[in-house]
């Protein structure tokens, strides 16, 4: 069953408990946030010693407030967590964030332990502690402790992000909205002490505005229940997968980040595989997969035709796909070849790469993106686009954008260049196109899509058997692993 | 010999044969771009049919001109530029750089092997054709038929870029200038007919303002030439060569853009690692290695210490250290980490990474860098800082650059975000310091940086033998190869 979580993401009304005066203290920044950033519900600062906190009435505890409470935000010190919580239940709140940090990820197991105990009996949802909270941009609901000039918020779009690291999903949040891309909802879960990244990918599987998840784990709480939850979720939406900690010293980091055991790589990325999520291997690779997503890019099949105007750009384009695992290049039709024939120039080479040459016009551009897209054996067009060339006028971006609405085959461009060229990209990425710099990235980024979009769900494996089997394994590694130090010890 | 270039790049009189008073016509961009880009030469432009452009007297022929002429730049149709390197031998020009295409590119090798003939028999020294000419950001000297609002030019600096591809090239210097990156001098040779990527390279080798060599190489007219070049040159300074048609696709589509035989990939990076050359993987990738190099960042030895303010950043830089090939993960002294408990809260890990944490001080960051610099056994700091979080204040970037300034080690810092992070790199890399957007982007540069950083010279085998060793395998592979095919044509 999905674990009902829209009391995080959309609630009507918010407490935030330890809020406070002082312009330095996380309860303030939430709170001012939460006001600045346009939540439509209700909140109510708690905070014993105040009355009023940026125009709005304090109380003094949660249970003065007489309005109904669907979530309360918790910034107060670790000590002081488990009679809020005890605070909480009086009240009768659902849903507690705790952003408060100073739990196991610093040795104190012993406290999360009785907080996941005294949540468990009281049937409370948690989301955190030691988080960076949620931001949700169609709710404007923002509870990430950053301030607004150093953390550009993005606009309501498609892209989701489960992130178990704040300032992974902060900088990441801040970089993709400033160079346009558009998200649903973003979480920071840290230590996962009850709720985790599995009750929130389901949730955001469930989500219609979502329309690609991306996680950062650096551990997962129960493995099973994770690849359960991937193989459900991937049927219908894609998952891209970024895992910290795959090295041994990056595994030993990773306890004293957020308390998790980052498992074995190997087994890991084999199931990923199994159930068809996508693997990240980089930041920047994630963040290129779901902008390409984010732009509705959809593949039925997997012949790319290249058109450009640089014939290097071209070269280096080829040899990407060439070498990537499951893109391939198209063959242009004898009558696609015929039509291209009507208009190039004579020293123009027609095939794949298509090299309209540094001559190339807007019209030039025009005629042979429709020839190209109306070839039943092209499945999509990269698009290559250098403006530094004076023929190729800014009315290119027309072209290409009345060619995305009028075929139905996918157009991922590529260009290269500084204020002239960026201009003409975001405008391109505003009429609904998927834009990149290089042409590595985006064929490293397509590569991986399209290998998502052609396994057809019904071809995933049942995981129960290989997540068994995996874990079998595992133990055998490890067992054998303890074998290996033991001896290594006697020698000493 | 070193083939004396000097006129190429820095002539004291060009004339631009093929001027035109048409603002759509190559010759006409050249002379505008040459007069706007401020060079202090004569400039003399040549065309029979006009009296005055943009304000210079016309010449009808380069014999009318009384003046010395260091260069020829040649924009006129293919079947023109023959009878005009006989008007330039009877003006004793000695350098000619020939822009326009039509010969070996588009099947005309019988013009082009003419044209070489007769460069030869009058001793003249030729760049191109079929190219993009010249830009030398020190002497102002710009033949890039490209509209300056549409192609930023770049600054004086370090980085010398050869490319075969105009496209590739000119869509690089315009990111990587608006990027604040900052270049000496570039060159597309286009089909080199006489001078090559070799003669090009051996001259930048000796060229003092020249700190990196990029190249981008299609197919190399003479390896063994090309490649004890190299090694003169790397033993002095970087050269990262990125090279297209690596694929049989790419080969193929190489032999209609610049008429080049891309060779064997597998003999050529072997031969590029013999003589200590970086190979780029991609665009990408050559352009941050040599942002590296641009920035000064000098290795004695590999171990490099991970300072951050965002666990799952030092995790991630963790876990591409661990994999990358030559970089290794520092480890503190004992001295080190005492010095760090003294200012450290008490639940911070000291170690590597090492996470100062979400509520890192600007303070807690001149501390950790100064102990981390001072420590015998760190050799480089990799420095994370993302501008999100509120107590980091913008006199971090004070602190970094003094840091920089007083240590003899190098720093290299990451910082992913939206404008206020931009404007706090752009500060950074204007104080001398490399600055990179993601992890792996800096950990995969800087791996191949160090690589050639720690090869010393004397290490570096005798290119000779292998150079032959590699053709000798190379002949036996291509039999081989044909004998498969044979073969296979039989079955048939």
């Amino acid at each position: 069953m999905v674990v009902d979580l829209n009391g995080f993401f959309k609630p009507s009304s918010v407490a935030v408990v330890g809020a406070s005066r002082n312009p330095a203290k996380v309860g303030h920044v939430i709170l001012k946030n939460l006001i600045d950033g346009g939540f439509k519900g209700m909140i109510f600062p708690i905070n014993p010693e105040a009355d009023n906190i940026l125009g709005y009435r304090v109380h003094s505890s949660l249970v003065k407030v007489s309005e109904n409470i669907d979530l309360a935000v918790i910034a107060v010190p670790a000590e002081l967590v488990l009679e809020t919580i005890d605070e909480c239940k009086k009240k009768n709140i659902k849903n507690v964030l705790i952003i408060t940090a100073g739990f196991g990820e610093v040795g104190n197991t012993a406290l999360e332990q009785k907080l996941k105990a005294k949540l468990d009996s009281y049937e409370m949802k948690c989301v955190g502690v030691n988080c960076l909270g949620i931001f949700d941009a169609y709710h404007k609901f923002d509870t990430l402790f950053l301030p607004r000039y150093r953390l550009t918020r993005p606009k309501p779009g498609g892209i989701s992000f489960i992130c178990q690291s704040g300032a992974i999903g902060s900088a990441i949040l801040d970089i993709a909205s400033t160079s346009g891309y558009t998200f649903s909802k973003f979480v920071s879960y840290g230590n996962a002490t009850q709720i985790d990244e599995s009750d929130l990918l389901e949730y955001l599987g469930t989500d219609e505005t979502t329309k690609v998840v991306c996680m950062y784990v650096e551990g997962i709480k129960n493995g099973e229940k994770f690849f359960e939850t991937l193989k459900k979720v991937t049927a219908h939406k894609p998952v891209i997968v970024l895992k910290g900690g795959l090295t041994d010293a990056g595994k030993h980091a990773t306890l004293s980040h957020t308390g998790a055991l980052a498992g074995d790589s190997a087994v890991f990325f084999g199931i990923l595989e199994q159930v068809n999520a996508i693997r990240a291997n980089s930041l920047e690779e994630m963040f290129h997969i779901a902008a390409l997503v984010e732009k509705g890019v959809k593949f039925k099949s997997n012949r790319l035709q290249i058109i450009t105007n640089g014939g290097g750009y071209g070269i280096l384009s080829t040899d990407a796909i060439a070498s990537s695992k499951h893109v391939k290049l198209a063959i242009l039709s004898q009558q696609t070849t015929a039509e291209i024939k009507k208009f190039a120039p004579t020293h123009m080479n027609i095939g794949n790469p298509l090299d309209l040459l540094g001559d190339a016009t807007t019209e030039r551009y025009k005629q042979a993106l429709e020839a190209c897209l109306k070839d039943s054996g092209i499945d999509g067009v990269l698009l290559i686009a250098l403006y530094q060339t004076p023929l190729l006028t800014t009315e290119v971006v027309e072209v290409i954008s009345e060619a995305h609405r009028n075929f139905q085959k996918p157009i991922v461009v590529i260009s290269t260049g500084g204020e002239f060229t960026e201009l003409l990209s975001r405008s391109l990425r505003e009429r609904g196109l998927a834009v990149f710099s290089f042409p590595d990235e985006a064929i490293t980024a397509l590569d991986k899509l399209i290998a998502y979009q052609m396994r057809a769900p019904a071809k995933i494996k049942t995981v129960d058997k290989t997540v068994k089997m995996q874990k079998e394994k595992k133990v055998q590694k490890k067992t054998a692993g303890k074998k290996a130090k033991s001896v290594k010890k006697k020698k000493k």
